[in-house]
Parts: C-alpha cells; structure tokens; sequence
C-alpha cells in the first residue's frame, strides 16, 4: 500500500528516506562465511527467519546450502512457504487448535515442524495433524536457563517426548536446545562455557530419552554469538543462526575470541536517513525516528561520523548531537544508522533497498512483516 | 498480505493473537471528551494521526467536529488523502523535491500546510507548488525547548514568516508550536507552567511577525498532556492531541489536577496475548513480545492481573513473571496488555480488531502503517 518512491538504478543520493538499505557485499559475504563455516564442522544450517523476514533471503540461504529455515510463528511459515520454502521449524511453541491448522495446512507444500513444552500442545497438534492427513516433525524444547519456554532437560523432556511417540500425525525428532541468554555475553570465554554448560543439559536428555527407545536425530539451537561452539560440540546438529546476515550493535558490542570487538561478520543493514532540520544550535535532526529503528537495545550509531552521536528518538525524528565544535553536518546529509537489534527494525519496514556499487541494485519486499501471529 | 484469521462475530476467546484490539466504547467516549472539550473551549481541533495512522479513526475524528488531521510524513497524508480526509497539517519539515511533489499532488485533493525551519525548505516547497500550480500553507515551527526542529522565537520566526510570505505557492498561516517536552511532565502545575513558559515564546514570535505586516491565524500546539492549557490560553488555534484516542502507560504515569494518576481518558487499546507456555516456575510466557509492542517508554503492564507483571519480553515471547504463590495463569489464558507508548506499538500492527461487549464488531486497516517515508 505504501508508495515506494525509490527505484532500482537510483544512486545512494537519490534513495527516498526513511530506508532501510541492505548492503549486498557485505551481506553476500555473511552469507557466505557462515555456510562455509557449516560446511566444513558438518553440521546442517537452518538460519532463522525472524531476523530477516524474507522468502528472498531466505531462498538466497538454502542456495548456499541451508537445509530450511526456521521461524518463530505460524505467520511467518506461511510467508516462507509462499516464496519457496520446503523446510520449516517452528522454534517455538504452538497451542491454538486454529494455528496449527495452518501449520498442517503448509505441510501439505513443505516439510514442517515445530516445538513443544507441553502436553496441551502435542494433543492439540496431533488433532490438527490427523485432520489433514499429514505428519508434523516434533521437537521438546528443554529450558537452558533463559527464563522462558521449555521443559526441564533429562526426564521431563523424556516424559514429553513419549507422549509425543503415541500421538498421530506427530513425528518425534529431538530437542530444542537454544541457549539465548548465551548469544551476548560479553567475552568469547564466558559464551564457551555457557554452551558447554548447555551441552551438559543437552546429553542428559538425550540419554533420558534413548532409555525410552527414542532418538534425538535432530538438536537443533545456536546463534550469531555461539554458532562456533555449537558446530564444533559434535552434539548439536543444525544451527538456527539469524543475526549473521545483518549484524547489528549488540553484536557489535561483543568480544571475539581475541578480546577485540566481535568481527566475524560485517553491519549490512542500515537505515538510511536525512539530515531534515539543522535549526537548532549543536544539534542536527534526522527524519527517521523510533518508527525506523527499535531502542530496547539502545539507540542506532552513524556510521562515518566519529563526532556526532544520536541522542535522542522521538517517532520520527532522531536528534544527533554534534561533539566538537567543528563538526558540522548540512541540511541535506545522508546518514547511515546502524541498527542497535537487526530483528525488530527490519520488522518496521516493507522492502530491503539494496545497494551495491552506491546503486540500488534490487527492491526485496519483507514479505513476513508483521506475521507475528 | 498477511492472513487475518479474525472474523467480525468472534468472541474476545477467538480473537487470534497477538491481536491489536480496540476498545470501542472506551474509544467513542475518549473521541467524544476531546470533541466536546475543544468545542466548549472555543478551540480547533486537529488530532494527529502518527497516533492511530488510520483514515478510518480519521474520519471519525472529524465527523465529530474535528477540522481535519496532523501527520508527521508525507507517506502519512497520502493514506489520508486516500481515506478521504481534506485537510492536512504535516506538522514537521519536508526538505526533498520529490517529497513536496507529493504533498503538491495530494494539495489537488485536500488542503494542505506543512511546517518550516529553514529558507531550503522554503525554497523548495515553492518550486514544488509551483511546477503543480497549487497553494500550500505554511507554518513557522518555533523551538519550545524540545531539543529537535524549529527556529528559535521572535525575530528568526520572523525572518522565515517574511521569507514564505514572498514565495510563490505557499500561503503564510501562522506558528507550529508544540510543547512535546511538557507532554509527560509528571505533575499538573509543571505541565501548566511548561505551557505558560511556551506561550511567551508564541507571544513574542506573533509580536515580531506582526511587525512584518503579517498575521499569525493559526498557531497550532498542545499534546494529550497539556490540551487544557492551550485551550484556555485564547492564543493557541489549534489542538493537535494524538494520544487521547487510546491512552498509554506513559499516560498514566502522570498525574491530574488532583495528584491522583491522569484519568482524563481511558486505556481503550490492548495488545491481546495468549499465554503459550507454563513450564517454567514462577512465570508463564505469552506469546506476543517486541514485535507486538515496543519497549523504548518500558514493559506493557497486565489488566486485572495485579499478581502477574511483565518482566522481559523478546522477538515474539513475553515473560510473565507470578508474584505470589497463589498466582496462576493458566495454558491458553488470554491476556490483556496495556501498552506503554501507543503511537509505535499501533505501527507495528496490520489492523485494530475492535470490540464492543465482548465480541468483534469491526476490523479497520492501519491504513499509514508504515509510511514513515
């Protein structure tokens, strides 16, 4: 519905601001690291698609060797589904009976599964499965102390995992083992531990079940900040990375293994905003506010511009301030913010502007905006 | 492109989610106080729709006696010129050609007016008028002290108020003049105080613009924290409250006249949520997060749920933590949450689903959700 007022050719100068403009060498060489990186630990790569929300990205992953992709909700797997996508898990927990009708319904086009941490879940599941005559993969979610889902590992998730054996239309697989809280720990050390620690939750549910007669075929966790702990852990058997392709501040706020700032990957996600309003004495106003980036995670940094910092964000301004009194930005100045948490500020836009060379090369749309439910 | 899998008819159980859901019978009663307050008050009213981004809400808005809308961006005022609306007030700058070619385009369907802080844009909002043969007026913004746009008051107001009046497609209407820092002030006599300060600011701007031969008929101002204010200042025209038709957290973190918590409007949006997981202790985990609402004013709080409090919240999880032993929030319980900032949490959403005794009795689009551009 939005007019989209910039044009494949246009140069950087010419892109209509607000954006959010995607990088692709940069982008193209993320993508490329982390599945050579699979590759060569051989283990399996399904990147998460709620980073990028987009079955152009996504189907750019597989390409390079991806088995799938995951994704948080329903509305998501139906948007990756329609853009080409033929293997999809949930990571995440389901309940609703009308839900997981259109999850049964994708799994008529494409291999589906999901997550579970209750037994509501699994029946309700189950149910919709036989409706459709198709069989949903089936995960147990163990918690690993992020204070969220998931059953306790050993043998609650056993006890789970059983229960998902009996039920028609559900085909057990493993575990979900995401470890969340470790992705930002500051140091490389303290993240090595926390995915050991992890894989200690992980061996014992494994065991738990293997005395019920099941396999784990399937382990599936990891991000941008642990994936090479995961790969080289021999348990672990499909990374579920997403942030990779972007990176973001939060990242960018970690330590790599040699203490300096985390560099395996490179920013590839900008909003691109304009400088609107120079008026106001040691400030300069930008027209992309809170409606083009999100802050939980604190404010964008401008790239290029050691002496200016955003300080402020009001719907659709951000007000840098400028740190010496030299600096000096016109009326007019593109500026590139680089997003403090990738996931939810591509959520804010309809379209990747995609720039390569200083020319906007493509226009992808982010074709599971707002299917969060 | 995304499956609405609410119907108008189901019930509040229904309501698939996350949901966005409009209280309407809150929402009438908050539309009719403003509309009778500005009416008694002898004041315009002019409601800003960064708040709802909806021409539906727009219209109504109207039909009860406001004249016409604010929005912030252009992409805004092309969704209400769609939707029907006739007079806008972009009440913020516009600096590119291309943008005021819009505004130009729109100004063949509706009346027009948008903000100003420097002599460029000034210069090409006249080109841009010029090339479509339409008038577009024009508002002096003056800077209240919020650290963003506008000139400073008295003779810089003057000097620009000078600059439109000789240039060509645009009509010299008076001051924008809004006290955002006032807004969230938390008692009465500071927000009171905070208008009285701003309104020797206008004083003197009218005064010196005056002495140009030119008259101020518009002075546009006041927010859902100081409407009283301005409406009994006899100097302001113009109310430009957003925030009224919903309320927010932030809202009701201020207080009233009467130091009880602001009770001027009431809470009639909610972000419906399902509890999706129970198997941690001490928490359960609904399933809508930071892509439902947004964090940058603090967590949404609980309806009725006094012990129960939203303690982190992630992509698509939020975590509820239990504060007594006795608490218990069953598997599939539907929540109410109270948004803490109204205005980005709105953007994120597709549609409102609104309800009225339990049931959904319409479904409007967002129609500028997004249109930040």
């Amino acid at each position: 519905m939005n007019t989209v007022a910039t044009r494949v050719g246009d140069l950087l100068g010419a892109i209509d601001t607000p954006a959010l403009i995607l990088d692709l060498d940069a982008f193209e060489r993320n993508l490329q690291k982390m599945a050579d990186f699979a590759r060569d630990a051989g283990i399996r790569l399904r990147p998460h698609a709620k980073t990028h929300r987009s079955a152009t990205i996504a189907v750019r992953q597989i390409e390079l060797g991806a088995i799938g992709q995951c994704c948080q909700k329903v509305g998501e797997a139906e948007a990756l589904v329609r853009g080409g996508v033929r293997d999809i898990l949930v990571s995440n927990q389901v309940l609703d009976l009308q839900k997981l009708r259109r999850l049964a319904g994708l799994a008529k086009q494409a291999r589906i599964s999901l997550c579970f941490d209750a037994v509501e879940q699994v029946d309700a599941a189950s149910r919709a499965a036989q409706e459709f005559g198709v069989e949903l993969g089936a995960l147990v979610e163990i918690d690993l102390g992020m204070w969220r889902c998931g059953v306790p590992p050993g043998e609650p998730a056993a006890a789970l995992a059983r229960h998902i054996a009996v039920s028609p239309g559900l085909r057990f697989e493993g575990l979900q083992a995401y470890e969340g809280k470790a992705q930002h720990l500051k140091t490389y050390d303290e993240r090595a531990q926390a995915v050991q620690v992890a894989a200690q939750a992980v061996q014992l549910s494994i065991d738990a079940i293997g005395l019920a007669g099941l396999e784990c075929k399937v382990i599936g966790g990891g991000g941008t900040g642990t994936f090479m702990f995961e790969g080289a852990s021999k348990l672990w058997t499909e990374l579920q990375c997403g942030s990779y392709v972007f990176m973001d501040g939060e990242y960018a706020a970690i330590e790599g293994n040699d203490g300096a700032p985390y560099a395996e990957f490179e920013h590839s996600l900008f909003v691109l905003a304009t400088v609107m309003s120079t008026a106001g004495k040691g400030r300069v106003i930008v027209d992309a506010g809170l409606k083009s980036y999100t802050l939980e995670k604190g404010l964008p940094t401008i790239e290029g511009q050691p002496k200016a910092r955003l300080v402020a964000a009001s719907d659709e301004h951000g007000t840098i301030a400028l740190l010496s009194p030299d600096a000096d930005i016109p009326l007019g100045t593109r500026l590139k913010l680089i997003p403090s948490h990738c996931d939810p500020t591509v959520n804010l836009h309809d379209h990747y502007i995609c720039v390569r060379g200083g020319r906007v090369e493509a226009i992808w749309p982010i074709s599971a905006r707002g299917a969060s439910h």
